[in-house]
Formats: C-alpha cells, sequence, structure tokens
C-alpha cells in the first residue's frame, strides 16, 4: 500500500509504502506434463482457472477478468524459470487492480513458491529484484519497484531517490475500495501528460507531495495520529488537483472523514478507482466507525495493520 | 466571483475574479428625525429588518442571521459619512456568506447611492477604496480588495502583487450554493495556521496555484473552455489539500462534472461552505445539464455570466 507519494515519485519526490496484513498465498505442487495455473480467489474477483502459460491456452473454465489478468503474471515467473510440470495454487486476499499492488504480491508468491520447489535458494534481495523486474515486463515497462520490495521485505519502505526500508511502528487504517478496478497506466499516462503541458503547475504540485511524504514519516514515528491525518488530507487534495480523483473515491474520503471520525483519508495508489485509505481514531470501536462509515457510502470496507512481515516460506499446504 | 487563487492571492500569488450578473440594488429617501434600514432580501436568507445603525437597537421585527450580517455593512457606510435622516432599501441577488462577496456589494452598492443622495460626486476609484476600507474593519481586518473593486468596476480583475482591470471575454457558469453560509475569517485563519506550520507544503501549493490563475487568462482570452475546466479541477484539488473543500461542496462538483457534463468544477472563494463553480459545455442545453445535475445533488444551482457592469446608478426607485 502507497501512503504518500503516489505519482509524484516518478518525479523524484519522497514517497512512503507499507506492506499490510493481506496476504497472498502460492504453493506449488509436481503436476507431470501439464503446468496449470489455480487462482481460485476468496475474496473478490478471482475465479478458479487454469491456463497454459505458454501457449496462453484457457484449461479450465471458469474465467473471469480478475483471474485472466492475474494468471499474466504467474505465467510471466514460469516462463522466466522455464518450469513445467508442476501446478501452482495462488490464492490472494488482496482485492485485484485495486492500487493495493496485488500484482506485485503474486509475483513475489509465485517466485517464493518456484524458489524452494526448484531448490534456486534465491535471496530476498533477488527476489525484489527479479519480482520487480516481471512486474515490468508485464505491464510494457510499468512498475514500481516498491511494491515487489514491500511484498518481499515487509515494513515500510521510503522512496527518496532509490528505496530503502525504514523501521517504523505498525498502524491500523482503514481501506475502503471502490469496487471499481482502476487502470494503473491510464491513470500515470494522464498524470504523465497533464505534467508536460503544466510543469510550472504540476512541479510544485509534485514538491508538496515529497514534503508531505518526510513529514509523515516524522508523524508515525513520533506516534501523531492527528497530524498525520491532516497530512493524508493533504496529500488526497494533491491527488484530486492531477486528475486522479472520482466521485466515489471522494464520496468514501468524506465519509471517512464525517460520520467516521477518520484522522484523515486519502486515495492510495493510482486512483481512478480502486481504494482509499483512512486514518481512524484509537481503538477499535474508532476502526468500526470508520468501517460503518464506508460501507454506508457503498464502499467495502476492511481493517489492515500497516509494517507487517513480507514473503515468508510455511510449510502447510493446507493452508492454501 | 474568485475565478482563481483564492487563499494563494494572501501569499502573493495571481488571482483572478470577475463580476457576475447577479445585482445588489441599494435605495435612499428621505426620512426626516430616524434612521431606517430596510433589507428585504428576495433570495435566500435576508428577511425585512430596520436596525438602528448607531446603536445597534432592532427597529423592525422579522429578524434573521443573514440579514443582522448585511446590516452591520450599511450601518459602517452610514456611519463613515455621519448619514442621517434617511431609510436605506438593500435588495440583493447575491446569496449571504455564501463567497459570493455579497457584502462588498452591499458596501459598494449603498455608497454609490449614498454619494448620490448626499452628492458628494465620489469617483469609482474613491468608492472602491472606501468601501475596502469600510468592509475590512466591519471584518476586523479581513477584505479582499479585488470583492469591493469588482463590484465597483465590474469585469474581470487579475491580481498580481495589487490588483487591476483585465480585459476578458464574458462567460458563462453555473453557480452551485451548498445551502451552508460559511465563516470566511475560520478558513482563511485554518489555511493561514497550515501554512504557518508547513510552510514547505503550503508554499508550492500556492505557487501552483498562482500558475494556475496565470495559465487561466490565456484560455478565457482564447476560448479554451475545455483546458479552461481542466485548470478549474486542478485548482479545486489544491483548495481541497489546503482543507477548504467539504462533502457538500465535493458532491456538487462531482456532479457537475459526472451527470452534469461540465467541463471543470470548483469551490469559489474561501470554502468551508458557500458555493462552487462550474464550466459549462456550450449552449443552454449544457448550462441545464448542470444545474439539474447540482439539484439533484442537493445543490440550489443558478447560472451567471461573468465579466458584467458593476457600479452602475439607476434612475427607477421602482426597480428596488
Amino acid at each position: 500500500m502507497i501512503l504518500f507519494g503516489e505519482h509524484a515519485v516518478v518525479s523524484g519526490a519522497a514517497a512512503l509504502g507499507a506492506a499490510v496484513d493481506l496476504r497472498v498465498r502460492a504453493g506449488i505442487e509436481d503436476l507431470p506434463g501439464r503446468v496449470e495455473i489455480s487462482a481460485p480467489d476468496l475474496r473478490v474477483t478471482l475465479a478458479g482457472i487454469a491456463v497454459d502459460p505458454f501457449s496462453g491456452a484457457i484449461l479450465g473454465n471458469s474465467i473471469k477478468e480478475g483471474a485472466v489478468h492475474a494468471t499474466r503474471y504467474i505465467s510471466a515467473v514460469l516462463k522466466e524459470f522455464g518450469a513445467r510440470d508442476l501446478r501452482v495454487t495462488v490464492v490472494s486476499e488482496v482485492p485485484p487492480a485495486s492500487g493495493l499492488g496485488s500484482s506485485a504480491s503474486v509475483v513475489v508468491a509465485t517466485l517464493g513458491a518456484l524458489s524452494r520447489h526448484l531448490s534456486l535458494d534465491l535471496s530476498l534481495d533477488e527476489i525484489a529484484d527479479e519480482a520487480h523486474r516481471i512486474e515490468k515486463s508485464v505491464q510494457n515497462g510499468l512498475g514500481s519497484p516498491m511494491d515487489t520490495a514491500l511484498a518481499t521485505f515487509g515494513g515500510y519502505q521510503i522512496v527518496e531517490g532509490s528505496a530503502k526500508l525504514i523501521d517504523l511502528p505498525e498502524m491500523r487504517l482503514v481501506v475502503g475500495f471502490t469496487g471499481r478496478p482502476h487502470d494503473t497506466r491510464a491513470e500515470v499516462e494522464k498524470v504523465q501528460s497533464f505534467g508536460a503541458r503544466y510543469p510550472e503547475i504540476v512541479d510544485p504540485i509534485f514538491r508538496a507531495i515529497g514534503e508531505i511524504s518526510t513529514r509523515a514519516v516524522g508523524c508515525i514515528r513520533g506516534g501523531s495520529l492527528e497530524e498525520l491525518g491532516r497530512l493524508f488530507d493533504a496529500n488526497h487534495g494533491l491527488l484530486e488537483s492531477i486528475g486522479v480523483g472520482t466521485r466515489e473515491l471522494s464520496e468514501l474520503v468524506y465519509a471517512s472523514r464525517g460520520a467516521g471520525r477518520a484522522f484523515g483519508a486519502k486515495i492510495t495508489g493510482a486512483g481512478g478507482g480502486g481504494c482509499m485509505i483512512a486514518l481512524p481514531g484509537p481503538g477499535p470501536e474508532n476502526v468500526l466507525r470508520v468501517m460503518t462509515a464506508i460501507a454506508q457510502a457503498r464502499g467495502e470496507p476492511f481493517s489492515v495493520v500497516t509494517g507487517c512481515p513480507g514473503l515468508r516460506l510455511e510449510d502447510s499446504a493446507d493452508e492454501i
């Protein structure tokens, strides 16, 4: 999840991202003579599906847009290592195309499982690098190294020129999913084209966003949540100003701040759909209040903890 | 009406304002031995009222908040010139406390009427200066010279350091009133305090707003309305980022852009309530589309033309 700095980071502004406790689980088992990808998602749109990753031929029959989308990433990982004779099963708690880095998580989880299955012994650094390369190639050159690094290492990442891990305490946030998938490429291109036409307007906006990211780090470290909320609000307005807001996102943001009494709320990710995040007041009753406000504004709320662990090898195949 | 640059103008950023065809009419007649102020507003909240401007005692009985508010400005004008033995009647088409400069218009109209009644022969420059001084004193030091200058001279004013008239073509806009009066002082103080705490965030935001104002002038001059709409949207987001947005304003803005198919929409004035403005597509059907969208989002829409004449002496007292 991007907390601060989306879009502006492309132009060198500081950004802050966090791993959250929504997990993607990938398992691999032998399947002689075949390659199958199964992604029976339990959450939103992924459906059970089996695709030949090399020909692209669909082997299963329960196909939805989101699932086809996710398998493209899994196929790319398998192709990269020439993997055959296996079944990959991926289960995701992350809503696809929501701006929560579901694609990066799928790539990292698949890479982790494949590394163990083929005894590749990839290090976390190698997995993060490889995952970024693969995600970028599937997305025709688009893709933030932050998403794959967060899915790999967990915790928080600050980008200031380059990305690095930063030690900050966990936080409880509420995510509101609009139910509308977004198109990262389209949003990035829209912002870039606006910036190319009006650099004298967009450059200072990006500078302000970068300053917000930097100040936010201090607020999280010091536990100044009310102040952090104000920075959420400021960053949200700046995202609106570069054209990635939508009516639905705005409704969830205002519902969180109003009836939800959140300290602040903003779009997370590329915008144009996807998710917003809100910072609730302390205690479970305030988390519930924000979740209720988002649900009443026709969003899908879920509660997350930021700064959680990244890639983890688990032994129980049953958990998938 | 402020088109671009509200709040940022205080820090030296460029701003653009326009007179609109919502008129405040003031008439003065002799009333030996008494002073009466009558402000039977035909539009929103002003009610018929008579107040002793010197003691503040209420002479009439139909009192509402907005009316008491408006009479303070009228009283201040009368007091300035020691005017007695008269009845002032002010009728306003401008919703009070909506961020559309109703107070400035009331002061200018009253000054114009008083100048004729007492044969003071004030020039337009004198009226604009005097009106600014009076508005500011009533508002304890707050008050933009642009509001009073626009009410006096009409047309458009660009502020770049100092305010000056600028020749631009008329435009049709739709105003959406949230029905919520706003408190200019509170909004200005909120923004100033945010800027004092985070100059490194707010300075570039103000710089971006100033650039938008400058580019907007070229768009209005060249009739590039789609591009102008995009600048409305960008300025709106920047106003959200400094904390003067509200849920109601946002709903009217998104309704205008969505169902109303406006080229762009933004808060106008201090925010925190009051009005937003939208730039409709060409032709009366598009104006109607935006007005309908605003009404469906529970706003009060009205259509205005920007760049209209300012203070005007009329002979027919019947028109009041």
